[in-house]
């Protein structure tokens, strides 16, 4: 295993892409916030049919996409 | 097992709470935006040790908490 420079062991985002993605495509989004585990926020996106991505907390449409999920209003 | 109301058979929450929980409480939060399996916003929020719990994502505290992520800047 291959240990992260910054001793966060039990982060579990290597990298993150800031890349788009589709809300078609994935079910859900899961968001580790800062903690005693790791001292960075990870959002982690399950994509489907199968498969995870971690996304940049950074990214302007990470970001947008939280912001609209806040705001939702019920009909 | 129960069939839910509005027919949303594939939503993971028959009820949510609007109960503030401790970040310090919560490993993760996992957002479920609508989708073709379930016709609501559902946020579960993963406690520890152990455990999981359905929060209203109209709850001024849920709101709160998505924007707060979404506006974190790197230091």
């Amino acid at each position: 295993a291959i240990l992260e420079v910054n001793g966060n062991l039990s982060c579990r985002c290597a990298k993150t892409t800031s890349e788009y993605i589709s809300p078609k495509k994935y079910e859900s989004i899961e968001i580790r916030p800062v903690g005693s585990s790791c001292r960075r926020t990870e959002i982690i996106i399950k994509l489907r049919p199968s498969g995870k991505v971690c996304v940049n907390p950074e990214a302007p449409w990470v970001k947008k996409l939280l912001k609209r999920i806040a705001s939702t209003k019920k009909k």
